[in-house]
C-alpha cells in the first residue's frame, strides 16, 4: 500500500488535531513534526504516536526527501514563506486559514505553488461539515432555485485571550473569513461588493488593538444575491454556526449540533441542552474530513477541494470587509487586488 | 337563508362552549337554553347573546316545534332520556361523550334514533383537532402503508375534583373514551382484544372509588395493528396529546401545540414554554368546526361525521377496559355487548 | 355598559377583518363604513353585520357626532387628511400603517392629533403577534442581557400586482415599515444609522418602478447594537416571519406558525407541512388583540400601545432606507427630519 | 503504563466492533484474537491491525497467560460455556447480549463469575449512548419527580436473514431485551409484571419459527410505575429508538439522531434528512464508551457499569414476555425462576 509521508509544522492545538486525525488515516504517516517551542512534552506527545522526528527546526522536515506533503499549523506569519519552501522542494501542502493577511504576499505564495506544481489546500474546515455540506448539496441540486439571500451566524463562544487578539489580524479576517469562504462556498457565486459594521459591546479590549467583537457584513454576488452574516466573539451558550439560503424556488437552513435530543419538560416550560460548546466538538468530523480528502486527492491525484484560489478570494473579502468598516462605505471587491 | 334553530340543554362549562360556537355560525340560532340550575346569572348570560328562553326544564325545549336541534351537554346520566325524547320529537341530536356507561342503555337511545330517522353525533372533538386530523389523512392517504403500531398519550393537567370522580366512571369511561375513538379514528380499523393496567400513583382518592389516575391499554385491531394508549390524569406541564401511526411505509406522529415559537437560548441550554394547558385552548379549534360539521350537515342532509355507532364502539372498548384491568387478562371486545 | 361607537373608512381587505374584530369585542359598535366604491355588495355585506349606515363619503362619518373613534383603513395617500379631520372632529383613531410617505405630512397630522389630544393608535399588528411579544418579553426581563445582534426575516408569499407596486411607496416603506417597527419594539432602542441593499431577483416589474424584489437592511442602534433585516416579495413555501435577539446573556428567537405538528417519516426523511400562508392566517390574533386593546385603552383612559411616534419612527427609518439605497451609503437617521 | 491484554473471543461484525474501539484506547491492548471461522482475511485484517495471534481456536485465548479479560463476541449458544472458562482462568469478561436464552444456564455463569472473583461487563451498549444517559441523569437527578410511565420505541431498519431469525431465540429475547434493560435503567425500578402482544404483519417468515415481527410489551415496576416498550422489525426510514419517561414533575423524552439539521422548505412543505440508519452509527459512541469504562474499571479496581445481575433480570423480563405472549396472559417476574 503506498502511503503519503507527512511532516508537520506546528505543533499546537490544531496541528495535535491533525496528528491524530492522520494517525486514522492507513494510507498516511506521519514521519516528522516540528514546533518552535518543542521540548520534552512534545517528544513523549509525539513517541506515544510513534512520530519518530521531532524538531524545533521546520527545515528539517521541509529539507527531508522522504516527506511527501507538509502540514502547515504554524502561526499565520509564517505561512507564506513556508510554502514557498514546501513548494520548492516540491511538496504537497496542507495550510491553516489564512494563507496570510496580504493579498500580495498570498499571491507570491500561490504563484509558487503553481510553478512547482504541487497541490495546496487550505484549512476552510467547515465546507467540510454534515451540515454546511447539505446546504451546499441542495443548493447544487438546485431544490432551492437560484439564491436570493445567504444567511450566516457565526459566534463563538468566548473572546480568546488578549495576546492573540493582537495579532489576529481582526474579527474580519480572523473569525469571518470562514464565514466568507462559507458564503462562496453555499452560494457558489463570487462577491461583488462587501459592507460592515462593528461594535464593542462585549469587551473593551478589542477597541485597543481597533479591532471589534460583533459585527455584521452584507454582500452582494455576482448574479444579484445578497448575502448577511453576524458575528460576535462571545455567545454565552457555546459555539454558534448556523446557516441559510434562500431561493427562487425555496430555502434550505442549518442549526447548531447539541450533545443530546433530549428534552425536560416540567411546570417550568421545556428545557434541553445547549450546543456543542466549541469548534473542536462541531467540527470533529469535518476535520477528519478534510484530512482524508486532502490524502485522497494526493493518492490518486485529483484536485484537492478547497484550493490556494479559494483561500486567496476569503482573504479579499475579509480585507474589503476591514476597508468597509473602516471607512464606512461599501466597498467593491474590484478595489482589493487579485490575481495579477 | 334557512337556519337550524336550536336548543341547548344544560349549560355548563361545556354547554357554553357549545353556545358561543354556535353564535359564530350564520346559519344557526339559539332558541332556548335549559339548566337544572338555570338562575338570574345564566339569564343574563343568554340574554347578553340573544337567546330568548331560559329554562330548568329541557322538555320546554324538546317539545318546542320551532326547535330542529338539540345539544345535549347536561351530566352523562341523563343522556339516554334525552336523546330518546328528542328523537320522538324528530329533532336532531349532538350530544356530548359518552352516550351512557351502559351499552344496553346506549343501544335503547340508538334505537330510537333510527327510528325516528334523525341524526345524532357525538361529541368527540378531537376529530376535529388540526394535528390528529392531519395524522388521519396522512394514513388514509397510504403514506405510510398498512398501519402496525398506533399510539395514543393522552395526559390531563390535573385531576378532576373528588365530586366528579366519584360519578366519572373511571377513567377509562370518562377520560380514554376520547383515545379509544382516536385509536379507532386513526387506524380506520375496529379493535378486537383489549388490555388494561392501572396505577394509583398521583392521589389516593381514585383508589377510594375503584379508580386509577395512571392506565396503560393496549389494543389489538382486526386488521392485526398493535395499540398502545397511556394516561395521566396529572401532567404538571400541561395538556398533553399526542399521536403516533407507524406502518409498513413511515410513521406519521404529532406532537402539543405551543403557545408561541420562542426559544431562549442561555448558558443554562434552550429553553420554550410548555404546551396549553388545557382542552379549552388546545381543542378550541376542534369544538368549533364540530359544531360547523354537525350544522352543515343538517342543512345539506349529509350523515354526521362522527355518528351512534362511533359513539357505542368507544364505549365498548372502555368497558372492555374497565374489565380487563379489573380481571387482569386480556379482554375480546367480543365479549361486550354489541347492536342486537 | 359603554360602547365605543365605531365608523370605519376604507372597507377593502383590511378594513373588512377590523369590522369582524370589533364585532366580537361587546364594548365596540360600529356605527357606519365608507368606501370610495361602496355599492350593493357592500350594503349587503354591511347589513348581515348590523351595520347602520354604508356611505361613499367619509365626512359622513367624521361629521356624525355619534361616532368616537374611527379605523382608517383607506388608501396611504388620504391618510393624513383624514387623520386631520378626525382629530378635529375630537375623535380617536386607529390608522393603518404608514401614516404617509412624507414626514412633513405624517408630522402636520401627529401635531393635529396632538393639539385635540384624541388618541391615534397606528396599526403595526405584529407587536401583538405571540411570537414576537414573547421575544419582547424576554429581552424586557433582561433574559438575554443587552442586546448586541436583532436579525428580522420578512418575506411575502407572492408578490402584489403591479397596480399596487405602482403606488405602494417601494419595499423599505411598504413592507419593510412593519420590520423596522419590529426593530425598535424588540430592541427597544432607537435606530441611528440605517443601510440598505437591494435587487431585483424575482419580477423585473419592479425595476420599472425604481423598486426591488429583494431587499436587506442593517441597522445600527443608540446602544451600539446592530440590526439585520432581510426581505422578499416572495417565498414560495408562504409567509417567512422570523425574528432572533441576541445579547450578552444569551438569545431569543422566533419561527413560523404552522398549521399542525404532524410530522411524516418514510424512506425519504421527514415531511411536515409549510407555514401558514399569510398574513390574514398568521396574525389573525395580533389583528384582533390589537383591536382590543385600542378598545380598551379609549375605555379606560390609557395610552393606546402603538402611537403615533411609533408611526412616524418607522417611516423615518424606511426614508432612511430608501435614501441608504439610492445612494449606496450609509444614512444617520439624523439625516431625516424628526418632530420639530 | 499498565495495559490490559485482551483477547477477542469471535471476529463477525460486532467482534470487530470492539477490536476496532480497543484499539483506540491507549490502556489496552488486543493480543490474540480466535474465530471459528478465521481464515486467510481475518489473518490480514488482524494483522493490519497489529494483533499477534490469530486461531480458531478460543482456548488458546481462555488458556494464555498473558491475556487479562476477554470479549466473548460469538454466538450466543457459546456463552455460557466461554464465561464460566474465561472465569476459571481468572480473567475478565465483556460479553455481549443475551448471556443465555436459559436463566439457570446464565445463572451457571454467573455462580462461576462468582466464585472467581473476576468482573463480567453485559454488552447493553445503549445505556451509553448520549441520548438515553441524558434521561437517566434527569430521572435521577429528580427533575421528572417520581417516575409513573415509561416508554420505549425500538424499531430496526430492516428484519434480519432467515438463518438468523431461526436462532434468534425470538423478538423478545434477541431484540426487545436491550429494551427490558432500558427500562430498569430508565426507571431505576426492577420490573413485577410483564405483558406482550404480538403480530406478524411485515414478513411471514416469522411464524415459520414461532416469532412476530411486531410487538408490545407493558410492564409494571415494583413501585407501581407502568411501562410500554413498542418494537418493530422493520422501521422502512431506518434505525427508531426513542424513550420518555413521565412522572410527578415532569417528562423526559428524546428522539433519533439525525445525519445533519437541514431543513429544506419549498412549496411542498418541510423536509429533513431519515436518522441515522442503523446500530452502528447511532450507537458508535456507545460502544465506545462502554468499552472504555470497562477497561478503566478492570485498571482501577471498579465495579463494572453493567453487571451480570443486569444481564439476568433483562432475561428474565424477556422471558416473561415470551411466556405473556404464548399464553396471553400477564406473567409476574416471581414466576420466572431467579438467583438461587
Amino acid at each position: 500500500m503506498k502511503k503519503i509521508k507527512i511532516g508537520v509544522i506546528g505543533a499546537g492545538r490544531i496541528g495535535k488535531i491533525h496528528v491524530d486525525n492522520l494517525r486514522r488515516i492507513p494510507e498516511a504517516e506521519i514521519v516528522a513534526v516540528s514546533d518552535l517551542f518543542a521540548g520534552e512534552e512534545l517528544q513523549e506527545w509525539a513517541g506515544s504516536r510513534g512520530i519518530g522526528i521531532v524538531t524545533k527546526d521546520s527545515e528539517e522536515i521541509l529539507s527531508n526527501p522522504d516527506i511527501d506533503a507538509v502540514f502547515i499549523c504554524s502561526s499565520t506569519d509564517t505561512h507564506v514563506e513556508l510554502i514557498k519552501r514546501a513548494a520548492q522542494e516540491g511538496k504537497h501542502i496542507f495550510c491553516e486559514k489564512p494563507v496570510s493577511m496580504d493579498i500580495s504576499l498570498t499571491e507570491e505564495a500561490l504563484e509558487e505553488v503553481r510553478k512547482a506544481g504541487v497541490q495546496l489546500q487550505v484549512g476552510f474546515n467547515r465546507r467540510f461539515d454534515h451540515n454546511f455540506k447539505r446546504v451546499r448539496e441542495h443548493v447544487q441540486a438546485g431544490e432551492i432555485g437560484s439564491p436570493h439571500l445567504i444567511k450566516i451566524t457565526s459566534r463563538d463562544p468566548e473572546p480568546p485571550p488578549e495576546a492573540y487578539i493582537k495579532v489576529s489580524g481582526g474579527i474580519f479576517m480572523d473569525m469571518m473569513i470562514h464565514d466568507f469562504d462559507m458564503a462562496r462556498f453555499l452560494s457558489g457565486s463570487e462577491v461583488e461588493e462587501v459592507f460592515a459594521q462593528g461594535s464593542v459591546l462585549i469587551d473593551p479590549v478589542f477597541s485597543k488593538y481597533g479591532d471589534v467583537d460583533t459585527a455584521i457584513v452584507t454582500l452582494r454576488f455576482e448574479n444579484g444575491a445578497l448575502g448577511l452574516i453576524d458575528s460576535s466573539r462571545r455567545a454565552v451558550y457555546g459555539y454558534d454556526q448556523r446557516a441559510e439560503v434562500f431561493g427562487s424556488k425555496g430555502a434550505v437552513s442549518v442549526t447548531n449540533d447539541h450533545p443530546n435530543t433530549a428534552v425536560l419538560t416540567t411546570e417550568n416550560g421545556l428545557r434541553s441542552d445547549k450546543p456543542l460548546h466549541f469548534f473542536l466538538e462541531r467540527y470533529q468530523g469535518a476535520y477528519m474530513d478534510e484530512t482524508e480528502q486532502f490524502i485522497d486527492c494526493l493518492l490518486n491525484g485529483k484536485p484537492v477541494p478547497v484550493n490556494g484560489n479559494d483561500g486567496r478570494q476569503a482573504e479579499r473579502i475579509a480585507l474589503a470587509a476591514k476597508l468597509s468598516h473602516q471607512q464606512q462605505r461599501v466597498v467593491k471587491l474590484s478595489e482589493i487586488e487579485d490575481l495579477k
